[in-house]
Order: structure tokens, then sequence, then C-alpha cells
């Protein structure tokens, strides 16, 4: 390791903590690998033939994918990611944009593929939501898979040979790439892109290998050879440090190595505070491999499932059965514990563009969810019939986002019960009993949450929108986020009402948004009375440990307190002072 | 007039009710008379001479204006209106735009005054805030009047003749254009353009001439000489009618005349319920003539006096002095009653280009009201003093819009209490005191009332907002309208809120939102607790008579009832029931 003075200055690089922890090491830069395609036009005759190809493609593509994850048994977290590439390899999205490609465009499999894949990915990249957004990278990654298993393209596969604990920086990296490089000495990962709901980030956490992601100008800022430190707890990126900056983060590192160890011990412990009052921790969930995630993590069942994807770029909606197979494999992989399925929460922007929805001036304020939903009845119907299906594979509850008044709620029942009654009378399976509930995110629902608890089945606090609109706050707006604290008073008092309201009328209250994973804010909500949190997989080790160094009592005095402060800076200010300290390790994320 | 049957099917025009009323009559089709102007450019040595002739135009302008409403002193609120221009004209938003048309683009004055109210008119057109764009027209309105006032332009002045009851069409009428028509015998208006709060329509009500605006395909579907049925009342034109249309239109025009007579009497009678229990009605005002609009209808006051137009177009803010000019001719209007103004509630799009604001999705959620005011302390501070100096010629309290959080009034306190030291260190007059209350608008100010109970000097509801943000519904969405309703039970709930915290804690609670100009709510409104309305001036005789038609027990017994339900139309349905039976001439127009 080069320890001795560098020749330029330290750089600093900002970007998104991907997978905590702290790595030192010398920089490989990765290059892309995207396979060369042929530009092949067909004639008409060649179209089945065509299609017969890509189908065998997928298939081989599948296989590989399959045996790729079977050769990491013993790294079951990735092995379960390389699983969700194999079912979005038959994605029926990407199937009907290729055969498009192949019938009206008379391109050959392989160009088709190419094309498909590219164009799904610019449109998925064009969205505003994050989340979205990095669902372009997958896109790709398939359709690179798919290319190469055609067997007609060379890919120029880039053959690492590390030398030493080394540092990948890459504009991105597919899991495939990743599962190249996990018998080498590989320590840390820095990608231009992602976000920490991106691939990138879920692997490395999984892997246990720090990164940060998001980092823009990488490959412009570090060259192969740097000597870099990977911050992956403050989301940093030091390029050729000094002496003083290197022992400091090697000290950072073992700290956390440290802390990383006793949670893994406390995983397989029930969550409960220090007094015993057991606590429900639930994941939420996108994609079927999360699920293998949450399970690996000990999640007691899913608390949200986000069911938006299904919906995204297609010129029509998916059809019921291939929402009923997505829906069952997340069933199945979690039964017999529970799965909250959320019926889609898109908006006009991002759903079924043959229906040219008008553009809206405030599309969070605008048709999204369960209005959009209710709009359009036919299609939501066929949502619901895959839900109800899926319950004949495992306990499923339904959950309705962005209710705003009662008249939804009734609406959604009547449809409900109409699918129930369709699945039966197709003579298939479904569950006796499908709980019906709703997210209190608009603050109408919770203002009315009395109301709401004696109809629906449970309730589930969407904290990060009720911010948005109880503070009247875009919540991606940088230059607001000081007003948009999950921590302001108005926050805590209409949680209050909403647990208060449950335990009243005995309807179960969870809480599935952002504030759930927060150390501080988990343990203020289980003050307040909240008992059932649903949050990113990755963060139930450090919340479970969180609640159980600290006792009922002295939360419940704690949410008393904040609960007569006027501004969020003071409450945030009171919860600090009774537990930061003790929580300080799994705030800065070192022992 | 013709009542033999038509030729043609009758044809019906949706638009605007923009003014009560129905009119019977033929068309005469009024034509743009925008003089024409000459292109010429100047020398660097003419610019002087031309801002000088610039400068004598407005002058006369304003002189000749001056002229035109003292010859209408019988029609006092036509006359405030032309007043309103004469200040208009005088706009130093205008002037600097001509002023750089001279200096840099080195044009004549003519030329500079066309060219520079053409870009403004535009550039508000653009805006997405109808009482905004609606300005437009009076920015071209100006700009033509100045332009005559050259006297180098020949109009062409149209010489209208009107023979019998007769319904001018335009597409759009300015003031002088109305002032034109007095001695004639007009019955009625249709424009193009225009909204409820758009100068056609404001000074239609002041005439008691019927209008509808809005009517977009009017020029293209109505000719001259074709016999309308002008309806005021539901916003529709008749062409062609029937004669069974005809006789059906006369009979509610007179039940329409019957009812205006009843309220022009109750116009002056207090404001009470019929049990004796006093209301306090003001106005909304945006322009100074509206000022004596409002004192006509008998407002006891302006509850809210917006400010935004000031800045609005501008490549720099107004200056303080500009400003308080504008204060202090409202506050004389009105004293000895009070004048509410309101701080500047503007968002990053519509505000100083220069700052180059960027650009955000969801601009309702975003950086607008006191956040970009607490953002530009300097702008903030100018706009404080004018407000602070305003108040030495009259009773002035400040308003706050979109308070979401205790820290916000707490740093606008301190801005203001800066703002009054820097007046009386300048030797200038101030109040002694000056109340700076909010509006309460965003669902965390309604949340936690009580504590801004103990720090404002009073509240005033903004129920379009607070529905807005409440049910998550963009106000102007027309397809989520049905969501966005001010009888929602959440909404009731938290009025109710309001009116508690304000009346345990001593801290005056008015309304001015839309709420409080619709004869059923205000009635619930009532019931609720809420003793003190602004609302549209127009609105005034209205709701004074809906109030003498109720008692407070009854208002009050509705109210519970109203708070049991669950939906805004149950709610709706309720007080209807009560209600509407006995202000059913206040809520149809007709007696």
């Amino acid at each position: 390791m080069n320890t001795e003075p560098p020749s330029k200055p330290t750089e600093v690089l900002r970007g998104i903590a991907g997978s905590p922890g702290v790595a030192i090491g010398k920089v490989v830069v990765f290059g892309k690998s995207r396979a060369p395609c042929p530009r092949r036009t067909i004639g008409p005759g060649e179209i089945d033939t065509e299609i017969a190809r890509f189908e065998e493609a997928v298939a081989r593509a599948q296989r590989d994918l399959r045996e790729m994850s079977q050769r990491l048994t013993e790294r079951s977290a990735e092995a379960s990611i390389l699983e969700a590439y194999v079912l979005m390899t038959g994605d029926p999205v990407l199937a009907e944009a290729v055969r498009h490609q192949i019938q009206k465009e008379k391109r050959a499999a392989e160009w088709a593929v190419a094309e498909a894949s590219d164009v799904i990915a610019k449109r998925l990249a064009a969205l505003d939501d994050p989340y979205l957004s990095e669902r372009s990278h997958d896109v790709l990654f398939i359709g690179d898979r798919i290319l190469r298993a055609f067997g007609t393209t060379v890919p120029e596969q880039q053959h690492v040979r590390l030398e030493g604990p080394s540092i990948v920086v890459a504009h991105d990296l597919s899991p495939a790439d990743t599962a190249a490089m996990i018998n080498q000495p590989v320590v840390g990962f820095v990608t231009e892109v992602g976000t920490r709901t991106s691939h990138t980030a879920i692997m490395a956490r999984a892997l246990e290998i720090p990164a940060v992601v998001g980092v823009t100008d990488a490959l412009a800022r570090i060259s192969s050879g740097d000597l870099v430190v990977v911050d992956g707890l403050r989301g940093s990126v030091l390029v050729r440090p000094q002496p003083r900056e290197l022992e400091e983060a090697r000290a950072r590192g073992e700290r956390h190595t440290a802390l990383s160890r006793e949670l893994s011990i406390s995983r397989d412990r029930e969550a409960a505070t220090q007094d015993g009052v057991r606590v429900t921790l639930r994941a939420n969930v996108e994609l079927p491999a999360e699920a293998i995630l949450a399970r690996d993590h000990g999640a007691e069942g899913i608390g949200l499932y986000r069911t938006e994807f299904l919906y995204i770029d297609r010129s029509l909606p998916p059809t019921e059965d291939q929402q009923f197979e997505i829906f069952r494999a997340v069933v199945e992989t979690m039964r017999p514990m529970p799965v909250t399925l959320r019926t889609f929460d898109i908006g006009g922007d991002k759903f079924i563009s043959s229906l040219k929805l008008p553009p809206e001036m405030n599309p969070m304020l605008g048709l999204r969810a369960v209005r959009l939903a209710l709009s359009q009845p036919e299609v939501f119907l066929e949502h619901l019939r895959a839900m109800v299906r899926a319950s004949a594979y495992g306990e499923v509850k339904i959950m309705i986002p962005m209710i705003a008044s009662l008249s939804e709620l009734r609406q959604v029942r009547v449809l409900l019960e109409k699918a129930i009654e369709q699945v039966k009378a197709r003579g298939l399976p479904c569950a006796d009993e499908i709980p019906l509930g709703i997210m209190v995110e608009v603050p109408a629902a919770a203002v009315l949450v009395d109301l709401f608890a004696q109809e629906a089945s449970f309730m589930s606090l969407g904290t990060n929108d009720l911010v948005q609109y109880t503070l009247a706050v875009d919540r991606t707006s940088r230059s607001l986020a000081y007003l948009a604290s999950s921590f302001d008073p108005a926050i805590l008092r209409l949680i209050r009402s909403v647990v208060r309201a449950g335990e009243g009328w005995a309807c179960p209250v969870s809480i599935c948004g952002a504030m759930a994973s927060d150390p501080l804010a988990a343990v203020l909500l289980v003050g307040l009375g909240m008992r059932d949190f649903s949050m990113e997989a990755a963060a139930i080790p450090e919340i479970k440990e969180a609640l159980r160094r600290v006792t009922l009592v002295e939360a419940e005095a704690v949410a008393r307190e904040a609960l007569r402060f006027g501004t969020s800076d003071e409450v945030e200010h009171c919860v600090a002072e009774a537990f930061a300290p003790r929580l300080y390790d799994l705030l800065t994320g070192e022992r």
C-alpha cells in the first residue's frame, strides 16, 4: 500500500453512501463492456425465425445467470439479486418491445434487443423518480446479457486482474461485473451513477463492501493506480489522501467493522426494546430478489411491496397473468410471512402513454395512485384480480396509496369485491379474507383517521408524502429540505393521532416511510406507540439493535416531552439529547 | 325586438358568469381599436428627448383618464376603476421597460411603448395564475392609452351607434371602451377573454349589466345583428333563441332584477344573523380601485390586500418608495377601516428573473411566499418597510402567507422589528403597533394552530390552499375538482380547531378563502364559530343577506351535524338540506 507523500493534494469527491464501511486501496478503472451488435434488417419471411431466436437467447441468458448465481451459494444476497435478473430477463415489457422491433421495424433479433433495451432504458432514465430512473441500468444490463446469449456477438469481456486490495471505479457496475470480481481482492466500489436503491448499492451492502455511488465525475477525477479512500459512511471519496487522513480512515474502518460484527449477531435476536416490548420489523420491497434479501436480513414479512414498475413505460398495461406471476413469486418467497401489496402509485406522466393524459402543473398534487386507479376501473380491476389470485399462495394484504377521502376507500372496496367474485367465478383459488388497508399519507386521511380506522383493515403511515403535503414542501426540493422534517411537531401530532385511532378502533397501524429506518426517529416512534415498522431491508439489523438499547418507558417519556415543542429543531434536539449518545455507532456507522 | 321564428337553431355558448342578470338584445360586434404605431429608430442624441416625450405622453394619458372618470361621477364604481388605470399608467414596471427600449434598442418613444407593453402583456398572459395573466389585458390597454396620448398616432376610434337594447360582443373590452358606451343602450356584454376577476367583469358588476366572459369562440359564433340572451347567472350565451327560450330568459331576468333591488336595500344594513349576532365582512383586494369598490359595497375594511402584482415581471423588485405609495393609497382610501397587507405570495417562476431561481417540479410545493421572502431578506425588508411606513396613514396589519412552522413566524417578526427600527431611524412616521398575523393555509399551521395562536396577532384561514394541501389536490386541476371540496370533513375539522384555538388564546381569526363568499359555506362557517369574513367585494351584499336569514342557533346545530359526516357529499347535502331552500335566490341569482 502506498503511504509515501502524494504528489498532488487530496481531492474529496462527494457521492451517495451506497454501502457502509471505509475501504483503502489502489484504483482499477473498470470500462464498459457492452457487447457490439450487428445491424441487420430482415425480410417478412424471417419474422418468426427471429422471434424464436430472441426467445432462445432469453432462455439461454436466464440459464447463464442462474448458473452464475448457483456458483455463488455462499454469497446468498448476491445470488438472489442475480435471481432477480433471471426474472427481469423474461420481462414481458422488454419482450413486447423486442417483438415490435422485429415485426414492425424489420430488425434482426440482436438489433431488436439492443434497440428495445436502449429505448426503454432512456425513457426510464428520463423519469423524474430516482427509484425508477435507476432501473434503466438494469434494463441495459439485461439487454446486454441477452445479446451475449445469441452467441453471434463477440463480447469484449474485460479481464480484470487485480494486484493487492483494489477499489473498482466505474461509470456503472452490473451484478455480473461484480460477480466476475468476487474471487479477486476488491475492497471498495465507486460508481458515477446510482443511488441507495440501485443494484450496485444493494449488492455492495449484501457483499459488505464499502461503496460510494452517484459520484458524478469519478472517471474524470480518478485514474487507475490512484490511492483512494472510499468512505461509505459519509458518502465521500478521498483521492490521493495525506498520511494523516489515511490513518484516520483506517481507524474509522476498523470501528465500523467492529460494529458490523456486533450487528450480525443481533440479526438473529428478536426485535424488542430493552424492557421486552415486541416490535415487528418488515421490509419495503420492489423486486422479487429484494424479498429474498429481506428474509436474509430478518424481516418478518413485507410491509410495502411497490407495484409501480409493472406499469412504467409500456404502451399497454401488463396483463393480469403477468402481474399475477410476479406477485405469486414474492408471496411464495415470503411464506408464511405476510406480504402487503400496494396498488400502483403512479401519476399521469408515468403511465400508459396511449391514454394521453394531459401534463400536470403540480404532478405531486395530481392524478396519481388511487385517483388514477379509480379513473381507469378496468385496468385497476385486472391489477386487483392479480393480487387476489396471489392470495392463494401466501398471506396477502392489499394497501391503497394516496387515500384522501372515505369515498375512495369505499369505491376500492366495491372493486375488490368484484375482483374476488370474478376470480372465484373462473374457478381460481384465493384466500378467504384479503385485508384492505390504506396508506395514511395525505393530511386529510390523518385528520379523519378515526373514521378511516373504522373502515380500513389496517393503516400504514407514509411519512415521506405526509411530510410533503402537511408542510407543503416538495420532497425533492433541496432548497426547502430544512422545512421538510419528519421531526416537525405537526407530523408528530398526526402520527400520535393515527396511533391512537388505531388503538381505539382496533385497526393495526404501521409505518413504511423513510422515518422508520432512522434510528433516532424509530425510537421516538416506539415512544409514540408505533409497534410495526417497514423499511429498506438493509436497515433492519440497525433498527433492531437501536430498539434493544432503549426501554419503552424512556421512549415514551421522550415522546411526551417532544410533543410539547413547537419546532422540528427543538424536537430533534430533545430526542438526540436523550438517545444519540447510546446510538452513536448506529448513527455514524462506527463502533 | 326580434321575436319571429329564427332561421337557425339556438346555439348555446359556455363561458364564465362575469356579472349576474339576464339580458336580451341584438348583437353589436365591437372590434379592436389598438392604435397603430410608427416604427422609427433613433440616434444616441435622441434618447433624452424620447424619454421626455414618453413621460409627457404618460402625464397626458393620465389626465385624459382622469377627465373621463370625472365625467362619470354618477357611476362611482366605474370611475374608480378608471382611477386605477391612472395609477397603472404611471406604473414603474412599464416605465422601466420603455426606457430600456429607448436606451438599449434605440426605438422612438411610440415604438418603445408598443413593444414594452406587448412584451409585458405576453409574459403575464403566459403565467399559470389566472388572476395575474388576466392583468395582461390591462397592460395592453394602458399601452394603448399612452400611444394615443402621443398625438402622433391616428387612433381608429370605433364610433359605436347602437339602436335599441344592444349586446356588445368583443374579444376584450377596456374600461375606456365601456365608458364610451355609457350613454348608449348597452344591456349586456360578452367577451372572449376574461375571468370573474378581470376588469370587464368587475366593471360590468359595478354597472349592473349582465356579462359572460371567457366565451372562447364568441366572435366566430356570433355576428352583428344576431339576437342573443346573455345569461350572467349561468355563464351562458344563447344565440338565436327560440321564442320559448326567450320567454323563459325574460322571466329569469325579471326575477334577478327583483333580487338585486332587495339586496341593494340590504347593503346599508348591519351584517348580522337573524338573531342579532354581529359578523364582520371585509374585502379581498388587489388594486387601489378595488378598495373604492369595496367601500361602495359596504366592506368594513380590507381583510386581504394582495401585493404580488408589484413584483411580477420586472428585472428588479419595486423600490420601497414605489411600494409605499401604493400601500398608502389603499390605506387612505379605507381609513378609518383596517387594511390587512399580505406580504408577497409569489413563487420562483414569477419573481425577479435576474435571480435565476431554478424551475420547480411542483411549484405549489416550492419556494414561494414567506419561504422566498426569508431567502431574500433584503428584498423582504424593503417590502416590510414600505408597509410600516404606510401604517402612519391608517390602520395597517401585516399578514404572512404560507406559514408552515413557528420558526418562520419568528424570523419574520425579527425582520419586521428591524424594518420598524429602520423607518424610525430615518425619522419617518409609523403606527405604534403593527399587528403581525399569519395565513393558515398549510396543513401544518392548522395542526399546530394552538401554538400559532399564542404567537401570532391574528390568523386568517386561506381555504383555497388549505384544501389544496390537505387533500393533496392541485386547485387548478379539473379532473380532480371532485376531491377538492371545502365541505370536506377534514377541512371542517381543521377550521373548527382554528376557531377554537383563536377563542382559547384570544387570537382573532378570520377567513379569506373563496369559501367565505359561498352563501351555504358562509352560513356553515358562522355555525363553526367564524365571525370575520373577507371576500370579493361584489359578494358582500349577498353574504350579508344570507346571514340575515339564518339564526346562530340553527347554524350551530347544522355545523354540529355536519361535523359528524365522513364525506364532503354528506356534509354539503346536510347544509343544503337545512339552508338551500331559504337561500335559493342567493344561490341561483333569481328571486
